[in-house]
């Protein structure tokens, strides 16, 4: 990837990331919806505070962009909302990831996690209240979309991040700390913790383009790749970053006994990895040409980030 | 209530529940669906716990038995589908109710609480996997119903317990330990906490039936009506039952320093209060006659239960 489309990309991603943020503020306000009772100041300023942190957004941009590529010329507020809807989820995983019984992190983004500026129990609840969300702001007719196409939605989202999926991929990663799980282990609970989320992500900018099966499938594919280099290159950020560029503790997969496919095969391994994922992303949005070259360059992005 | 409508109706629960206990138990197989990579085991079985322990399954009997009443003729697989959805939104609820930094129990309905006989992360995760699971029942293909009925159900489902309703009601009960609140803040509590739900599941009853929006909000009047008549029985029989009728301890909440209409107006007011609300819950009946003997029924056993 060249600088200028390198700083192309940043530009796009950081744009798009602004619109999230500025349509979560609005989905995340304390007045009561019809349905609602009342909406407790506490909960929603602990959903704020698990939310509102300045996160990168990717799985939104994944989202948007995919949906721009294949519909053009549908307004983007329907892509909006789903991205919108698909970052609550991801955020309420890292609530409750962070939580004491889980991952016990007291910080996320240099910030103080849900339970250490709140308590527990308003973590749960706020982690709780946001996956329930996610699937209000789906359901609702905001949603300017057919009903069909925001079930659809609200299904795949519902198997990417559940027991089958994301949830589940917690706690094979629960179970698998301490222990030393073989390669097939470690490739599934990735592709269901965080693999699943981001193939969602594509896969659901295709429902709301309205796209064919042939269509949704590739771009699904293409989500996978990229999920699965995400996590490669998480991995070899935690095997190779020094502290400062990271930004976090290096080396905390193997200080909580976590196998990882990079520290599995090593450094040049995983780059090649890498390498051929970022060629298989790209090949599959061969067909759509110039178009696909925001999505070309998050598949690139995603490979080579570091931090 | 003769005994033998009271017979009468203890048998259709039973029912009912032995139906939705069927559907349960086939929907938390450990076999992975379409979008789905694979169920963790022990996570299943996390579920299973939590859903599979003999509930009455009130919820789905209300859903039901309204879906039967406003559309005889339409196949009941939808409103069980619907009914198990909701119950599995239930007994997540429980099973975070339970967790220690919540209301921290061991046991429920005389078996470990799911982090007692798993452990706390595994209790976590599988309440957000049954909270997620609840949403793929409802959107899946498998539930009969046009796109636009299982839309309006999940939008209701996510309004009623999430920040608005179930969700922000535990929130606010666990702000008022310990404090005094007053009468207004406690009818909120409990009508966020337990009545939005069970208001839900006669709303959603009609909505399955393709209830006209009179309809419709007729029968979520009536669940509101026996929601809080649910709340106030438990509140009596909290302060007045014996253990052993009880089957667990009573005086929980004045030992939590959690105020109850009951405890602030006396066992008199509060049977007062009750009868009213059976009346109005029956008043909302009178349109279907004796068709709605059930939900009739109903009303009098939520309002006249000794455990």
């Amino acid at each position: 990837m060249t600088k200028d489309s390198e700083s192309g990309f940043g530009e796009a991603l950081g744009r798009r990331a602004q619109q999230v943020e500025t349509l979560l503020r609005q989905l995340l306000h304390n007045r009561p919806l019809s349905g609602e009772i009342d909406r407790p100041e506490r909960l929603m300023a602990a959903m704020r505070h698990g939310v509102l942190n300045g996160g990168k957004r990717l799985r939104p941009f994944l989202l948007i962009e995919t949906a721009a590529l294949l519909a053009p010329k549908q307004d983007e507020s329907a892509a909006l909302r789903a991205a919108a809807a698909l970052e609550c989820v991801h955020c309420y995983s890292l609530i409750h990831d962070d939580l004491p019984a889980m991952d016990n992190d007291d910080l996320r983004r240099g910030q103080p996690t849900v339970h250490r500026a709140f308590d527990e129990a308003t973590a749960i609840l706020a982690g709780d209240a946001l996956l329930t969300l996610a699937f209000a702001i789906l359901a609702d007719d905001e949603m300017d979309l057919p009903a069909e196409r925001r079930t659809a939605l609200i299904l795949e989202l519902a198997r990417a991040s559940g027991v089958g999926g994301m949830v589940g991929g917690q706690m094979l990663d629960l179970a698998g700390e301490g222990t030393l799980p073989g390669e097939s282990e470690i490739i599934r609970t990735q592709a269901m913790k965080t693999g699943a989320l981001i193939r969602f992500a594509c896969e659901a900018g295709a429902i709301t383009a309205g796209a064919g099966q042939e269509e949704r499938e590739r771009m699904a594919e293409f989500g996978s790749a990229i999920g699965l280099a995400f996590q490669l290159a998480d991995d070899l950020l935690d095997l190779t970053a020094d502290a400062a560029t990271l930004g976090k503790s290096p080396g905390k997969d193997a200080a909580a006994g976590k196998a990882t496919l990079a520290a599995l095969h090593g450094e040049e391994w995983t780059r090649r990895q890498l390498g051929g994922l970022i060629e298989q992303a790209h090949a599959l949005l061969e067909p759509f040409g110039d178009r696909a070259g925001l999505l070309r360059a998050a598949a690139s992005f995603v490979a080579t980030r570091d931090n």
